[in-house]
Formats: C-alpha cells, structure tokens, sequence
C-alpha cells in the first residue's frame, strides 16, 4: 500500500533511454482519476484539481493521472497514481468494477482525438474517484485544490486545463449528470 | 421489496387498493443495490445479502431494494432503501454516475425474462454499492450476512435467492470481475 | 412522448382517466433513443431530431421516446417507438446491453433534476441507437432530420430542445466523445 | 480501409527483437472483440468463435483480438483486428461509444487475474461488436464458427477457450442477461 514510496526504486522504473525507446514503438497505457467529494446521495459537489508543471514546462491543471508498470494491476496503478498525488491520508474509494468511465487517446498530432500529450501515444482509462479524507499533494505538485463543477465552466479555470484536461473533466461530469 | 409496507406515514405510500389499480396498469419502477465490502484496491471481498419473507410467504434471501416514490429522484430512493434495509448505521456508498450496473425487468411470468415477481411487471435500476458501516437489518428481516463470492456458487445458497437475485447477483460478480 | 395517442388498439393503451390517476400516484417508466448515424469507425456523424407538437402546444425538437407499457420489456417498447418515430423502414440497431448510457429523471417542477415535463414524474432509461435506414417521420411529427454534433451546440438550435432534450442528447455525445 | 492487407509492411509492425524489448518492460495494449449476431430486439442469437492455433503452439477458440499500433486509434485497432479476423465482407458495427464492456489484464503468471498470456503482460479493452456480414476467417485461422449462448455453458466447448477466454465471453453474455 506504499507503492508511492518506492517509485524510484521501483523494479519497473524505466531508464530515460528504454521509456523512449518504447514510446516510439508502441503506446503506453495510463490510469487517469477524477477526484470528487460527494454528498450522501452521492451528488458531485467538488472535483479535485492538482496545478503542477507539465512535462513542457507550462504550470496547468490536471487530475491524478499516471503510466501502468510491468506486472501491475490497473487497481494497483490506480492506487499507487492516487496515493501519490493526493497523499497517504486521502483516502481514494476505488470503484467495484474496472470498467472506466471512458478511454482517453493522447497522441503528439491535436489532429487525431483533441487529446494531446506532447512525449507519446498513450491510452489512459479514466475513472472517477471518491476521495474521502484530506488531500495533501505531492511536492513537485504547486497545489491542490476542490472546485465546484459550476466553475469549471469558467474559460479561465478551463484554460488552465491542458491537454483536454479540461474536457475529460467535463465527460466526468456528464456522465454524473453535474453539467450544463 | 416490502419499502411500501413501512413508511406508512410518508405522502406518497399508497394504499392496497391504489397499489392494485396502478399495477394493473403500468410496470413500476423499483431500485435495487446489491451492498459490498471492498478492499481497498476496490475489490469484492463480501457481498450482503438480507434473509427475509417473501411476499408469496416463503423464506428468501434478497438484496436491498424497493420502489421509487411519486417525486422521488432515484438517489433518494436508493438512500431510503439501502438505510431502511441495512440500518441507520451502514453508510452506503452512493455512486457518482447515476447509471445503472444493469437494468432487471420483473415479471409474473417466468418465461419474459427469467426475472419473476408475482405482484407485478417491474423495472429494477440495478446499483452496486460499497458500504463501509454495520449492517444491521430491520424488523421485517430475518437476518444480514456477509457472504464471500465464492460462496455464492454454491447451489444451496443460489437456492435461497428468489426470483432471479442469484442471477443478478452473479451479474454484478461479473461486473466487477469477481466471477469464475 | 406521445405514443399512447397513437397505439390506440393495443390492448395496454390507457384511458386518459387511468393515466391521470396512475400519474398521481406513481413515476412511469419511459425509454428514449439518441438516434445517430455513424462511420465505419463507430463514430458519430449525424443526430437524428424529430420537430413536433408538445404537450404544451409549442414546437420542439425532441429524440424518439415513450412509454413503457404493462407486460412490455425495454427492448420491445425501445423499437416500437423508434419504428412510431423514425418510420418502418429506419432499421434501428438496438444495443446489445439493456444497460442504458444514462437515466433521465423528469419532474414538473424544474428545480428537481433540471429535466422537466409538465405532465409527471417520468424515468426515462435513454440509448445511443444507430440507425441505418431512412427515417420518415409519423403524422404527428412535423419533421425529422439529422444534424451534424457541431451544430448542437448553436444556442438557436440548442432552445429548441425543450425539457432538457438539449443536455440529454449532449450527454450522449460526451458518452462518445463527439463533444467539444 | 484495408489495413489488414498491410499489416506485414506496415510501419508501425515490430521486429521479433524490438517487441521482446517492449513487453519486457511496459504491459501491451490489445482490443478484444466479442462478435455477436442480434435479433432485431438487441438480443444475442449467437456469438462468433475463431478456432485458432495459439502462441503456445495449442489449438484454441478465441475472439478476435490484436494489439493497438503506435499511432493507432482504438478505433482503428478494433476495425482492423475485426475485418482481418472475420474477413472483409463481416461489416463490424462498431460502438459509437469508446468505452469497453469490461477491460482484461493478461499475465504471464495466473495468479494474478485468472486471464493469461504466456508472452507478456497485456492490458485489453474488450467490446460487443455486432456483425451483419458474412465472415471469412484468415489463413491462420483453422475455423469460424457462431454459436448459440446455451452453448458455451458446456464444459467441452469452455475447455477450448483458453487463457480466459471462456470467462471473457462469459462476462459478455451476463452483460447483455445472456447469461445462466
């Protein structure tokens, strides 16, 4: 359940060379979660955001998201994503079912889905998560903080959402019907 | 499936004969949510089940369910249901996304579906639903157990479950994986 | 939404004095299908939108939709009333899975859910339904016609979508990622 | 249209020497297609089997399935995999929604998942395809065949889904309440 603190030292960390090697080869398989609060009949009223510097330098808005290691479940990468960047206290409900909300196809070329990551091809499944204790984030994370679904509407809180970011979050929020 | 019989006070109970007329008339809409415990990768590790009388007056386990009131959205009926069933105490953990694991269509005739209920035709909003407090079940409960999915394999306790609950339940096994 | 006007002789078919009553006492139970035409890749090029008469006397566009009548499974009342709203010969595909892409929940009074019908209480199961025939609209409909997923999200098209048809079928495109 | 005629020259194919390179250090991700003939209800009438030697050198029925090239859309992935493995005239319907009935996490070792692949740990994104056409197997393929549901709960024809297979199929079938 510490897998978070062993990331460096990981078996299935991959040297700067192999990780490319690999990324011009095949795509790389991601989880993605969208953090929510929910009240007791499970309605979304918060969704967490983590603002931290992308791989491109820019700072932007991203929900929790990491690559699936050699050997390991997609529970497990979820988990070890989770508890990396909301902390050992938050306390993520992992869902029953492994069936994600959706499949988010990153590629370099915008052209291809709208869903870009600048370093490779990668398929991230995407799962909305209730987080029922305090998040702290990591500490290459500037900040985490809970915003209502209302101002995620907002072309500046949505600009700061890179990548399509900010549409998943949104597919997130349809499929709880917290939209429009 | 007895809800109507025990909220007596609430605006929209309906008496016998009002019941009688509608069943006649449309299906009804009913909730149910099949309770789990979950590790926390969010795995099945038991599944709940209530032993409770039947309506033909049989002897049956069953999972939480009832119907949806006149003016009731389906959260709120899924949160009366599963407290009346599993107790004040049972903190469900309602889901995100209002989207049912599987829609089961009840009828009094074996042969429509395989799902039978002999008061009527039915269409249940099937829900699973992680619950992280004590269970304690009401007066008109028999029991609560905590089975593990393997033993619901078992043809004895297949036998126990009415009307098609052994075939939902395995369909919500399924859904999460934890099946064969 | 009108299809008990029109099923005159089916044996289900209810008096407007039985619908009252039911009406007054219970929700109904209704499906609704996002007709789409797709590409051989699966995604969505067209939606299908009927214009038509509302119970309120306005006009409207709208996605097919009906009751469910007594004795009548999902799937049996999802194609009649796509073969009522698309014509005979509209060959709808319909999914595999009862499980619908999202419930919609409708009250008169639009503080509820955001969905409205000023009739009842309805839950309404709703399908993505491709559809590879051509659609010719019933007598009650003034015009069916399919539009292209960037157009719906014109402000002028967009209100003539009344009773929240407008987020529904935008649900269902975030559902396929055809959404901004 | 026709990448299955260019597999071979395709310039995301991998030499023996780089995929072994790969799948030594990140899982792999496949799609996995169930094909289904349905009624004009949505109901399965049978569902397709390839009857396949297996890397491990046994014959073996399977569904069609295959890995996402770098560069590739799901999508595409699922279109190519489905018209090499069925033929070109099998006319796939592919879901206007990208998101997978259930996702298979192949191991090498058993205790893992219960799913298996002696090569390589492979994460698989498996959908419900109907198909309309007639389908051709490839030259690698010894056989195709449609079989009934009932079927497929016959310990003989389960033994020769290998790898999982059987629980796979299984899972598609309690998906659609074609299932026990």
């Amino acid at each position: 359940m510490s897998a978070q603190d062993t990331v460096e030292s990981a078996p299935n960390w991959l040297p700067e060379e192999d990780i490319n090697f690999v990324r011009d080869r095949v795509p790389l398989i991601y989880v993605e979660a969208v953090p929510v609060r929910l009240d007791h009949l499970g309605r979304v009223e918060k969704v967490g955001l983590l603002l931290q510097a992308m791989p491109d330098g820019s700072i932007s808005r991203a929900v929790p998201s990491g690559r699936v290691m050699l050997g390991e479940t997609i529970r497990e990468a979820l988990w070890r994503n989770l508890c990396k960047d909301l902390g050992p206290e938050s306390d993520p409900q992992l869902p029953a079912s492994p069936t994600p909300f959706t499949v988010v196809e990153y590629f370099p070329d915008p052209e291809r889905t709208g869903f870009t990551d600048p370093r490779h091809h990668a398929v991230a499944l995407a799962y909305i998560v209730p987080v029922l204790g305090p998040c702290t984030p990591p500490d290459n994370a500037l900040d985490f903080s809970w915003v209502r679904p209302e101002e995620l509407e907002t072309p500046a809180l949505e600009a700061e959402l890179a990548g399509g970011h900010g549409r998943l979050v949104r597919m997130a929020l349809a499929n709880t019907q917290r939209l429009g």
